[in-house]
């Protein structure tokens, strides 16, 4: 091993040395060295590169042991930015944020997915554009895009995949359409897997298993194990919609074709439903929590009790996927604690006691912005990756 | 980037250069240069080392393109050895494979889990230590100890975590009373994720979606995800023995309190149970398989149930993970087509139509040695990944 500086300088490439730059803390170059077991001279080779890229920048010095004091350095968190979009059923949220995930600017338009995937691509593109341009950026200036989509996405090739209430955009190539206009890869999953990554960078990287369940006119998850999203083979992982609720009236008839699926008992439509039986003027996921803030029984009732029906599917995930924390967002989780306390008095009654030791059942920390910062996070990860990194650096310095 | 021979090089370490080798294809210095775009400087000390330790080795010469032929090298296999332990309730099987993870020699005894963690584990340190002297090997010669328990374990430590039938073994620390014996790390995990990890390594590469289920006097699944263990946050993932089945009878009490558990309705206590009150002498599994195999319809029907029950539970798996296959494993699934054919009915019938596009529902292709092929790949794909392999060579050649 004669022609490398040491057995631990062959283990860090420059992504790899970036990697412990990426928490934002400023650090000396004697700081890294005694981080990474690297010598003295790769070290040095490697931040000039990061420097000459604009990935590093320096951040004043550190107090000297003589001679003159070193420099610190830490991650230009706005040395490019990323653009994070979330579309749903009918809004279009579009975000700049910078290398941190920290949003920079931030607009929501209504937009009708049904009108296909140019015009829905193009509208979200001109905001994109126009976001960039209040903050005195470009196109060019962009690391990369994340985008999430109200159905199924195969997230190697960022297509969607028989999406149920996305007409024309079966297979369509968002990355292809997308990556004519910015820089950098584009990165598209389904919008609850993105609600699952967002509130797990931000709020529970401490409890790297998350399940995060959204209810709203639909019921579904996104699923982080060690601190990565499960996908399944071909991007359907989480949807826990249509699984059967034991116990439920196996007469329910489910939009799917199936009887006593959760949607079909525990989404709003199912609530609403309900309630307009019993006299209520309830037609929206809206209206329910508008009832239930309102203080009315049947509401309060109605909501526990479907939340009652999700903790007995719940309780089944918690025994095969063991999470130690499980989120509950989504319109209905407006509701607040009713529909919270349902799923805990079954999960808590119907999971196993190792599964539940250390569980915590909460609602959303960052609500409706969830998707918009897990589309963020999931392009940082991907363009600050150890290879990644290297290619970003080599590409700004050629 | 001066001190560096490019970028590319600083992108793999020895560890990294060798993940190359792992496939156990013979390259020149020449190939793995090409593959690795690394500079032939680097390569050569890498090689060298590789070749100092032990852990590649020459094997024949390449064609000349002129000049001297370039010598190939391949992973020495059998440089070092791994053990592998799969403890059952009742049995202890010990095995010594090689660094491909192919097995050398290999031992069952019975052996109670009951005798607890000291006994059991002494018992099976002398089983190995015989196993190894056979093969003219010694306890220096291990690059690693994987064990397999019948109960959840914080894989994290190597501690059974309230294993409900291993008396004696909650919190015993099993590493360090096997390190005392042997080299390298000592990893323990749950009997159903090896028995997971052994169905994938040796027959299901190309699925890296894949959910084992046993089957036997209980119920426990093994979930790899992009070909790694799910284990979730304390170890008890997988665990589906005392999930709710949906339209089971509400009446049916299971040994954990509960009412309506899969246990409770399909593992063989419950079937066997079934099978005697209909005037069958049926006590063990094992009883199950022959009264199916010699055609007695009672138990066909008894079984094919079970697998319904089974299926109606891995639907809402299908639907959460969507996995890419679903093996069943364990003593009744020796009853054959009976209880897969259950399954895949109630799977097809209750899953979204994209989990199930590619889901393929099959029996076990390494059946008991599942276990022993997981314990021994764990350990590989620890002591091979690329930091432990720069250590592993330091370590040799110092």
């Amino acid at each position: 091993m004669t022609s490398s500086p040491g057995l631990p300088s062959t283990l860090v490439g420059t992504g790899d040395l970036f990697q412990l730059m990426r928490d934002g803390t400023p650090r000396t170059r004697g700081e890294l060295a005694a981080l990474s077991s690297l010598a003295r001279s790769t070290i040095t080779a490697r931040v000039d590169a990061m420097l000459s890229s604009g990935l590093l920048e320096p951040v004043g010095e550190a107090a000297s042991t003589g001679g003159r004091p070193p420099t610190r350095f830490a991650l230009n968190r706005r040395d490019r930015v990323v653009l994070a979009i979330d579309l749903g059923a009918s809004h279009a949220s579009v975000a700049v944020s910078d290398l941190s995930g920290q949003v920079l600017a931030e607009t929501t338009v209504e937009s009708d997915i049904a009108d296909g995937p140019v015009i829905v691509l193009d509208r979200v593109s001109a905001l994109a554009v126009d976001l960039l341009a209040s903050l005195d950026r470009g196109p060019a200036d962009v690391a990369g895009v994340g985008i999430g989509v109200p159905g199924p996405v195969e997230h190697a090739t960022g297509r969607p995949a028989n999406p149920p209430i996305m007409p024309g955009w079966h297979d369509f190539d968002v990355p292809a359409h997308l990556a004519r206009q910015f820089d950098g890869p584009v990165l598209v999953d389904n919008d609850v897997n993105l609600m699952a990554l967002g509130e797990y960078v931000t709020s529970w990287q401490s409890a790297p298993h998350l399940l995060l369940v959204k209810v709203a006119t639909g019921i579904g998850a996104g699923i982080v194990t060690d601190g990565r999203l499960l996908r399944g083979a071909l991007g359907s992982a989480g949807d826990l919609g249509h699984v059967q609720v034991a116990g439920a009236a196996a007469d329910v008839v489910c939009r799917c074709g199936n009887t006593g699926c959760l949607e079909a008992v525990a989404a709003g439509p199912a609530i609403a439903a309900k309630l307009r039986a019993g006299g209520l003027t309830v037609e929206s996921s809206q209206d329910i929590v508008d009832a239930v803030t309102s203080g009315d029984i049947a509401a309060l009732q109605a909501v526990r009790e479907a939340g009652r029906d999700l903790g007995s599917v719940l309780a089944t995930c918690v025994n095969l996927l063991n999470p130690s924390v499980i989120v509950i967002g989504g319109k209905l989780s407006e509701a607040g604690e009713y529909l919270l306390a349902g799923v805990r008095e079954v999960v808590y009654q119907r999971s196993l006691p190792l599964a539940t030791h250390d569980l915590r059942i909460v609602g959303t920390a960052v609500g409706s912005q969830g998707g918009i910062l897990g589309a963020s996070a999931m392009v940082i990860d991907a363009v600050l990756a150890p290879g990644a990194v290297d290619e970003y650096v080599a590409r700004r310095i050629a």
